[in-house]
């Protein structure tokens, strides 16, 4: 039998397992064939003959060889590939070739720090209390039972959801019991779950606002659902622009802070879109992302306390702690709690338990509150920074949209139109801008308004790039 | 204007916005009508003057009330439910009524600890090294930038991909590159992920072994699948019984040991079962749930490290660190990494990633390595008295099934029929037994066969356990 070549560095009893198998696996050991013995192949190779038995093992565990009492071990039969088969077995393993990845909405990507990166949808991560997260953690595994590492409920840690029911009962008028809060991995798990709630083959229209996250209309999609977009003004939802006689599986809202509008829905309209969901028999999801920022009223209450029975409420701790810890949850009306629980179940189990004991214990002693309300001031001064600079650079062509309040702002800038090369030109001067259009479902309406956020430039840096911003477009002008 | 009472015990701006609000919403404060000055309301509830105009101001800027310049505010329009409509309103918010949750499968629930619980699917979790996480997540915690706080990738942080692809490349002789390692939610995403990626309306067939994790059959028929069964008898999978002339979508295996019966599939059947996938253009999807801990000779060879294009390899870290971890990753054929990504994305863009720096820097510290082969001695001796224990009280009335690997095993029992009564009649003697018939797919053929895990029990409990068994069945055959 040829010796396959051995290396010093790496296993010897896994090399010996590999050259054997290989050989058996293509036919050059042919089924039936006696194999040398161990004691042969160790003197052969020059190596112990422990490390040839270990290696017969292997091979026989696995059915490759067959010992026959007192006669040694035979080559068995069906272990090789026999004939074409084998061209295909090798290859593709090493040299992947990979299609680009799908487009990550919702800013995910790299923050360019090289410019002045107005990405929307990213708190201040530089101020997150690292040192506080980390004493909390430690607290909690200290005090982990054997249990708390088993597998958990679907719905989520109980202290965790109560927790979360204070919060939103006491900051958001949201009514609710412990047991309808579904812990979710963010928002985006949080809709999927929603959507295939709600999306049936014979009821899979979904209105949604427009324009809206991308990402939003993705999960809608891949959910089985079809979009109506229903236009947004500057206060929010046309609820008279809602489609009659439809049958909408959901009505998909972000009404404290529309998304990215920034408009906040009056309560004509909240009692419109209420009205609207119990004549179609079908249900609100509020998306309230950013509603815990408001700088100039407490933050708007809830449509779900206005009628808990048929809206979704749906809230993440994206935006007012951090993203990549993936944490938010549901708020679902009873009848659809089991079968949300089952979705959930199905998606991943449920969320890390440790991290949502940590989470639970942060807002348990006052550090969300504490966090949010701090943020909340420093946000607010960023905003006002950011208004007063386009002021400054734009004067009367330039018009802020929306309420004041979030991480996020729109703006029209009045003859613009915000082209691939216009975007390119400004990225030039230093500064990365976001089209609002991007976002439109109907193109057309936004093609003159940016989408700036804010949540992670300090001031100067805000004023920085609107100045550079202002540069810009007088540059463009000149030409 | 009828006051509501004040509950000093209560925020009293958000209880006075709250009574307006309600009698607005009512239309017992109707449109148009002036409000009271917030000077009279003041001294009319006997509060401060700013309490009542923070309550005005949340119901302005929610556009209960609208101020007219000079003479005060009035009731907007709008903003009533009009009559009929209000009934439906109150209620379900309050008194949950819950539907049970759904039945959860795979080792979730409480473990009892009043009995001897034979639960599979959990392993020790009294043994896992706590202080040596801790200690980790604060080194990780302490370096951690801005940015890994940010959204992440939905493949998975990179050094954690580099170490899995390391770990299965050395220990399960997988073949493949970083690039190819989807980070997911434990197994269970992981296998919703695969059968979105394989399942089409015109192609739903799935082929799973015939005994089968429940939750595995679940996830597929809510993936839109149709269940093809293959039984599974001493070596695993029967290949003679694939189904000839099919167009499956994918065959979803345990080759290196079967749940449950604990069959390692020999070369013979891989050899058959890549064939087979071959000439069916599909994929066989192995999922190698538990074969760190293999007892008599080395680990199993993965499948996939014979054929890594056309196997999809499922690993977790659920049975070998802790469940509610919820860390687990699939091997993608490099043509499914694309859209698996995207799946990922909109399942919950990706995992938590304080979790996944933490496990890289285990893994990379070869603190999984020492665990893992720590664990296996401790669950080699623990199957051995299992086996002991089941031998000294049932003689040749038992037969232990599978290889001895992983954390559970299967026993059959001569002329026993574990059915409800006999189960409920051996829990009352102190043990907990689970009927491998459970896990049937056509009933019939694993009635006299129980289920036990040993991953949680030491081997005094192990050895109580069996003997309370023993003594159970004497007296059912005493009846």
């Amino acid at each position: 039998m040829m010796l396959p070549l051995l290396d010093k560095t790496r296993p010897l009893a896994r090399q010996i397992y590999t050259g054997i198998r290989e050989r058996i696996l293509s036919g050059s050991l042919p089924p039936g064939m006696r194999m040398t013995s161990t004691r042969d192949m160790a003197r052969q190779w020059g190596v112990s003959r422990t490390i040839v038995i270990n290696a017969f093992e292997q091979l026989s565990a696995e059915g490759f060889v067959e010992a026959r009492r007192g006669s040694g071990s035979y080559v068995a039969a069906g272990a090789s590939w026999g004939g074409a088969a084998q061209r295909s077995r090798k290859g593709r393993s090493d040299a992947v070739d990979l299609a680009p990845p799908p487009t990550p909405p919702r800013g995910c990507g790299a923050f360019r720090t090289d410019r002045v990166d107005f990405r929307s949808g990213l708190p201040d991560l530089t101020r997150f209390p690292v040192a506080t997260w980390q004493k909390l953690s430690r607290q909690v595994w200290s005090v982990l039972t054997p249990m708390d590492l088993s597998y958990g409920q679907p719905e989520g840690n109980r202290e965790l959801r109560e927790q979360i029911c204070r919060l939103v009962g006491t900051k958001r008028g949201v009514r609710c019991h412990p047991d309808q809060v579904l812990v979710t991995a963010g928002t985006t798990q949080a809709v999927g779950i929603v959507t295939r709630l709600l999306i049936a083959p014979d009821r899979s229209s979904c209105i949604l606002e427009d324009p809206i996250t991308n990402d939003i209309v993705r999960i809608v999609e891949n959910a089985g659902g079809t979009i109506e977009p229903v236009p947004v003004d500057d206060q929010g939802i046309r609820t008279d622009a809602l489609p009659r006689g439809a049958r909408p599986a959901m009505i998909y809202i972000t009404p404290s802070h529309q998304f990215p509008t920034g408009a906040t829905l009056p309560i004509q309209r909240r009692v419109s879109i209420l009205q609207y969901a119990r004549s179609h028999a079908t249900y609100v999801v509020e998306d309230d992302y950013d509603s815990e920022f408001r700088f100039d009223a407490p933050p708007i209450s809830s449509l779900q306390g206005l009628e808990p029975s048929c809206v979704i409420y749906i809230g993440t701790f994206s935006k007012t702690l951090f993203p990549s810890l993936r944490i938010g949850f549901v708020i679902l009306p009873p009848a659809l709690v089991a079968r949300g629980r089952e979705l959930k179940w199905f998606s991943d189990l449920h969320n890390s338990s440790p991290d949502q004991l940590v989470l639970a214990r942060f807002i348990a002693d006052g550090h969300f509150a504490r966090y949010v309300h701090l943020m909340g001031k420093v946000y607010a001064r960023r905003r006002a920074a950011l208004v007063g600079a386009l002021d400054r650079a734009f004067g009367s062509g330039v018009r802020v949209l929306g309420s004041p309040a979030g991480i996020h702002l729109c703006a029209r800038f009045a003859g613009v139109r915000f082209t691939r090369s216009v975007v390119e030109a400004i990225d030039r001067a230093g500064v990365v801008v976001y089209p609002a259009e991007a976002h439109a479902i109907r193109k057309g309406r936004f093609t003159d308004t940016l989408l700036f956020g804010y949540g992670m430039l300090d001031i100067p840096r805000i004023e920085e790039g609107i100045v550079l911003l202002g540069r810009a477009f007088a540059r463009l002008n000149a030409r």
